[in-house]
């Protein structure tokens, strides 16, 4: 691991998509979210993703100058195509408009089909707290998770985001259906780690907590079994179904890369007509009671989601951002 | 058991609800959506239920009388105070008002405080597609469930719903943040059985598949072990300070028995500005993808979320509705 400052990332992600023929401002938005999700410890979808994102505008998956394009709107409603431009500014624009209408309508949702991935669930929820609004988001992906009873993935880990503002820092929820990551299953069995709880099946159909069991058969688990799987296939419905898009099955159908997504967000004015400091006092009132927990002795945290974010943050900030050598190496490599 | 035609149970309830004061046409709705359950196959909330409805009139928790009030309003949102009425007729108002203000706003979003519990989840999503929306409800209940990493109860299992128009049978999602209910570890204790995956966590901290231990420790666990607590956590925030009402650790304090619930509410017109029979296709595409997945020989059965509520359905209004005999005994001895 070395450490790399956000300053010295930002510049070297913007001079690289620069050289891609990305617009300079696009450029610079990409980049500082890329840079962000790391800062905030999202190390899977930063500065270590960056790479990949730079295959796909190279493959042609990902269109530089493209943007939203309206394809209809009723009210609070507005539906988009993404025309495959960045996930990450796209998605940008979709929470933007969704908190734009929610300043007069009270809610606003938006909804976006054939967009790339959006990198950090969670970045748009921030945003919309950023905005004083509360926010809902989610996305679907590639099959990557079979339902519960079954084989081969036909669901894919779609994240969902709940965000409410705070002032402590924001409680934020961003959770994929699966357990956990392919990602975190493969670190774990490098370091020849078990998984704290079930993570999959094993060969022999068999619940596991051995990682690498799990990423050979592809057979992850839905948080909650048959709850995860019936939520993550809810998501991709109302994800297609909103934005017209591709659903997880279709995703599928383009091939391995994971492109074309569909995507819905949600900001919710919940301010509009409450005394100042109401919901404020309301949220503090349900923190408090929460990290009032008794703890059961394991040493796990008593935290509420989103608590640790800002720490995080302001460590890597001082210190730099822990990337791998070979990621960074790779990433100087992509200077054209 | 013994089987009871649902008529028979509908006319029941309304006598008995019509004794404790309770307008006509209120008794009616009450009755006929508690019985649906039952024989729509959510038997905990259905006539299983119905005897606790009633204590809960006797103790004043549920005022027969009361109807939401508006406490305020922007736009395609409103936020409701539930006057302590019944949680069914409250639920069933606000989603109403949710989709009336959808069919022209293209979203609508309505918050209540102050309710009571609305029986089962699903019902409201339901209600949704039958007017042709797609449907985003939750509850919060009284603290059930410890935090990941804690012994005492501070979250509710707070059961959300997504739930998408689907000719075959809507696409429903109704599912509470906990693994099992302490319902389900009863019966499955008295029966002797262990339950399929993990329930939660025994005497000595372990997690287990016990339904019996599980009781003891009411250490139940959340969907998803820690994902499951930051849903759950997020969903009662917003049910708190959307309706400026209860949040889980203020029902608490209440007492243990479980009343003055918050709840949100969102329709959106997914079809507005789309093609007609577009969506369906949409779905329909998922849904095949699905049931097309390769069962992996234990026998779990592979169905979309929703899929056996129409069998169900039909076989109890053929056959009669299963009730323990007990339960239909005290029903009966409740009528004055």
């Amino acid at each position: 691991m070395i450490k790399i400052q956000a300053r010295e990332a930002r510049e070297r992600f913007e001079k690289i998509l620069r050289g891609r023929g990305v617009p300079v401002k696009r450029a610079a938005k990409v980049a500082l979210e890329m840079v962000r999700n790391s800062l905030e410890g999202t190390y899977s979808h930063g500065i270590n993703r960056f790479a990949r994102l730079v295959e796909y505008i190279d493959k042609g998956y990902i269109r530089p100058e493209a943007s939203p394009r309206l394809l209809g709107a009723m009210g609070a409603f507005e539906r988009y195509d993404g025309e495959l431009g960045f996930g990450i500014t796209n998605a940008w624009f979709c929470m933007g408009r969704a908190i734009e209408i929610a300043k007069t309508q009270g809610i606003g949702c938006v909804a976006i089909g054939h967009t790339n991935h959006w990198l950090r669930a969670a970045t748009y929820g921030y945003q919309a707290c950023e905005a004083g609004m509360a926010g809902i988001c989610w996305t679907n992906t590639r099959p990557n998770m079979p339902t519960w009873g079954a084989l081969d993935p036909h669901l894919g880990n779609n994240p969902l985001v709940f965000a409410f503002p705070f002032s402590d820092g924001d409680v934020v929820v961003d959770m994929a259906m699966s357990q956990f990551s392919y990602g975190a299953l493969e670190v774990a069995a490098l370091a020849g780690k078990q998984m704290e709880v079930p993570a999959g099946m094993d060969e022999k159909g068999q619940i596991t907590t051995d990682p690498g069991a799990v990423f050979k058969t592809r057979r992850a688990l839905p948080i909650g079994y048959w709850k995860g799987a019936a939520l993550s296939f809810a998501l991709d419905i109302f994800a297609g179904g909103l934005s017209l898009g591709n659903t997880t099955s279709a995703v599928g159908r383009l091939g391995t890369d994971e492109y074309s997504l569909s995507q819905v967000f949600i900001a919710i004015n919940y301010r509009a007509a409450t005394p100042e400091g109401v919901s404020e006092e309301i949220v503090r009132g349900a923190v408090d009671d929460l990290l009032s927990s008794r703890p059961d002795g394991s040493g796990k945290p008593i935290v509420y989601p989103g608590q640790r974010m800002r720490a995080t943050r302001e460590k890597n900030l001082r210190e730099g951002i822990p990337v791998n050598e070979k990621v960074w190496d790779d990433i100087v490599n992509l200077e054209r």
